[in-house]
């Protein structure tokens, strides 16, 4: 699947937005990070006053076939499918943060090991019952790996089309954070070791064994192309917020990047067309700790950081209020002309 | 004035929560400071189901006799006055930052030095049009130090009893990093000069004068009690916002915490009564660099570090949301059981 990314860099709209930014009220640059988010959805929006349209998180749900042997995560894989219920019924967290910022959620089945029947709130976008274990084979076919993308891309066409133009991503997917530790040394170069963490609360005997067992996966295969990893390593969830990324940033979208999850999916968006980057803005450093390497890897500081190590988009989702503030000042405060404030001397 | 103020501790609460918070659908600890923030909220209110009520935001301002020199401030004295009627036009950024998130926002005339006539939406608690310029005498004398006090523990009376049971404070007035930077040497013994810093936009050859003038005046007066530093170096809206914390701390309210100015105020009430930080949250750091070091000094960390440094409780109104959030998780997620979800084997 092709993707026509182009590069955010109006100059004139960036100088217009500069001025605008530099003559509210306030000293220059005191609303420090909040001034470059107004800029870069300026930017994005090519407008000198953006606006926020139908906030969306998307949450993909996938299975992954290393997560039967329960070694990798301290949770079972059911938990996936029960987790995917608990969205459908409003009680997980983000839940509570989309319906606390007026974020709409969907909640996306991309391959969860369970059959959930016609249930009308649940997005169908099953690839398969779970991924295969890459210990042994892929995790996924070619044509399950483009299928996956595609499904991805649709689903962000058809929120763009109900008129959201800000839009973050999460996940649901026991035994995600042993893919995205795979695809991260891939995409970054860092050594696996440094790539593996505690995912949902390892104890540090069993990260040793995590390691050791994604080490050997690791070495199993040779990969031919860059988006190979993503096919041998990936989990259903999180090749489609790949393919979600890139139609984010095809449609001009603002694209809110949450924890270590969607972040490695974004650096295999990021291989193939490095200009998804001016699309993103980074909501939440993660407790996992591989996370603010790869933030370091990108060259980017996120709104906050809280420690916090959920997934579900929870980050996007408790940081968007910093990032309607931005566009918000940019839109609603005086100027020192229209105020009658005096400039510094 | 006496305040009487409890320290939070009360252990059945506290366990009570713990529970309910390691419960939640989610992997324990997977929420960060988010939790911790739950679980202060809960102890302050005594309940675990705590609830923000009328959250409100006052913004104090006052004039600085030493302001009038036109060396420790870039902007001119006057734009104290202009901002005050830039809030009442709802033009400034906290106008816009407390309308986005649903905080009320209350101004307060602590001593301009401008004559407002009588404006409805501007509570006048003014002591006098501006402070004394404390290189040649003491900024006010015991009577209206202690008016100041009274004024900003009555105005939190009265707003708490309109129903808030949280509470930022800002200010505006300028030249008053000055006063914050004597108060944070004298509170923290830092010395001054690691204390003062580029306040609305000082470059590194006035930032060295504003110091050798600031040292002048701090070496000038020997202080008898630790409440003489706010009487000598403070500005109105400081000793207001010191006594609006006390009255909060004493009246169980969640207290927000802003940026330098307002966390000077904060280090004189924690000097008489240490016990109001466990009614503390910490919004923001600020971009003033002396910020940083009295945020270390309390051994707290606050919720964003955005560089921000525009003052009038802008950190407090933009953190808020993430507050909210805290509180939303602990009402409103399910728990493991309530949800069907397994635990962590």
């Amino acid at each position: 699947m092709n993707f026509d990314i182009a590069y955010v860099s109006d100059n004139s709209i960036e100088e217009t937005l500069r001025y605008k930014i530099n003559n509210k009220t306030k000293p220059i640059g005191a609303l420090g990070t909040l001034e470059e988010v107004a800029l870069r959805i300026g930017k994005i929006q090519n407008s000198e006053r953006p606006v926020l349209s139908n906030p969306t998180i998307l949450v993909f749900a996938g299975d992954h076939g290393i997560a039967k042997k329960g070694i990798v995560n301290p949770y079972p894989q059911e938990v996936t499918a029960q987790m995917v219920y608990n969205f459908l019924n409003g009680g997980a967290a983000i839940n509570v943060f989309c319906k606390q910022n007026n974020i709409n959620l969907k909640i996306i089945d991309a391959g969860v090991n369970h059959d959930f029947g016609e249930i009308p709130e649940l997005i169908n976008a099953k690839i398969a019952f779970g991924t295969k274990n890459y210990e042994s084979e892929p995790a996924m076919n070619a044509r399950q790996y483009n299928a996956a993308i595609k499904k991805g891309a649709d689903i962000v066409y058809q929120t763009h089309k109900e008129g959201c133009n800000i839009i973050g991503f999460g996940e649901m997917g026991i035994g995600n954070t042993s893919s995205a530790s795979l695809l991260m040394s891939y995409y970054t170069k860092i050594p696996l070791q440094e790539c593996v963490g505690a995912g949902t609360g390892l104890d540090s005997e069993a990260i040793k064994l995590k390691q050791k067992i994604l080490s050997k996966a690791y070495d199993k295969y040779t990969l031919s192309t860059d988006t190979d990893a993503l096919m041998y390593y990936g989990g259903f969830e999180i090749a489609m917020i790949n393919g979600a990324i890139l139609k984010a940033a095809e449609l001009k979208m603002t694209i809110i990047i949450d924890g270590f999850i969607v972040t490695a999916a974004l650096l295999a968006a990021h291989c193939t067309h490095p200009q998804v980057l001016d699309y993103c803005i980074f909501a939440h450093t993660s407790g996992e700790q591989g996370h603010q390497k790869m933030l370091d890897y990108l060259k980017k500081e996120p709104l906050i950081n809280l420690g916090m190590r959920l997934g579900e988009g929870t980050g996007a989702a408790v940081a968007f209020p910093l990032i309607a503030s931005a566009v918000a000042f940019l839109n609603n405060m005086a100027s020192f002309e229209t105020a009658g404030v005096s400039g510094s001397e």
